[in-house]
């Protein structure tokens, strides 16, 4: 087990930056990842453009023990994640058989035609190792410390399955969150403080909440999260977050 | 008008790459920008780190026309991001009056006592002129090019109409977007990629969809977004890409 490890996760896609389309999978990889110890510490979101791309996997990937990119390695004109991750690694791309025979088996179940379109999925860094894709057949891939996903969480979340065993975690880090209704943030500012202050192994959040009531009118108050190593003392702190309340 | 405006969004908390909250402020920035001409090109998640904090501003200070944060302004003791901005542009930071006058204004409405706490958020940096919080009171703030907003999404919305103003936005991007259903990217690449050529001021994604059909079974398709300065010229491509389908 690692003492510490942290991870970076790099969105790809203009279509998130736009606004058009909310992110999933920044969420669903940090609760994957949860579980096993690796704590995500940074995220960053792109637009398809190759010297972006290039720089921010660079920075990531010195950064951070694990780094996961979504985005970009589909069929069509727009997906360039794969050449660039060539590119920030100094590897040659170019079609490879093991890709090329994962498509072949996936495709002739459908009788669908490998297009030049199609074979661009084949593209793969040189030294790279493949990441497979149980719901759409096109395989991911990792290339040092970066695992390539698809962009559609649900292919992503499939893609990690075949992920987890090449991570090694560090520390679980639980959390204990209480939700506190009628209060503010700066009723309870003090004490959490103090709390904050006597329990340094625990990090201690605080997020007010707003709410439409069921008779119209505004709910207000302060989720509190303690979160930490030691599930044992986070328990016994949960009735000192419920007592702030 | 400027030719060229970008602007990069930070979005600054633990609980967002905990995945314990999905984010909602990328999102709604984006969507806020877009009609005035400011494209968000670039969003990174830190946590509640001063370092992560500091060094992510002055990245992308440096690197957009435009830097937009999100988060850590409350009253508690993992609000650190004001002490952050001031020391990532070498301001001082105290109460200022200006800031504490709206909270005594705000607060002495509900009887609410300042508390040492409450005191924290009259923290602004030096120089910084500052933007009003229609929701509770605290006031946001602007220094250089970086506008600090809350985290509370409905809170962010509202400092945004006191921040666009200060903003000299572009060409707007107008989008279009098709929806096919029924088809694969591998089936429709080569004509976009063809359509995409011949549109280089056009920018043209692909972004399959699956989905549940009523009767259980999965439907998938291929969403196309073009997106370009011209919006005659994208309800002219409008029936190509629909063509595709």
């Amino acid at each position: 087990m690692k003492p510490d490890v942290s991870a970076g996760v790099l969105l790809i896609g203009d279509e998130i930056l736009s606004g058009r389309t909310r992110d999933a999978n920044l969420q669903q990889i940090a609760e994957f990842l949860q579980p096993i110890g690796i704590p995500v510490r940074e995220a960053r979101v792109v637009s398809d453009d190759s010297s972006a791309i290039v720089e921010a996997v660079r920075a990531m990937s010195a950064a951070h023990d694990y780094v996961f990119t979504t985005g970009g390695i589909g069929p069509t004109h727009d997906d360039i994640t794969a050449d660039c991750m060539a590119e920030a690694f100094g590897r040659a791309i170019d079609v490879r058989a093991d890709a090329l025979a994962i498509l072949e088996t996936w495709y002739a179940r459908s009788e669908t035609e490998i297009t030049p379109a199609r074979l661009r999925m084949a593209r793969i860094p040189e030294g790279a190792s493949l990441i497979a894709n149980p719901v759409t057949g096109a395989p991911g891939f990792q290339i040092e410390n970066v695992f390539v996903l698809a962009g559609v969480p649900k292919i992503a979340r499939g893609m990690l399955e075949d992920v987890v065993h090449r991570l090694e975690g560090g520390p679980v880090t639980h959390a204990v969150t209480v939700r506190l209704e009628g209060v503010r943030e700066g009723d309870i500012a003090e004490a959490l403080g103090v709390l904050a202050g006597d329990h340094h192994s625990v990090s201690f959040g605080s997020y007010p909440w707003f709410e439409e009531a069921p008779d119209g009118g505004l709910r207000r108050g302060v989720a509190l999260v303690a979160r930490g190593h030691d599930a044992a003392l986070l328990e016994q702190l949960r009735p000192q977050l419920e007592a702030l309340g």
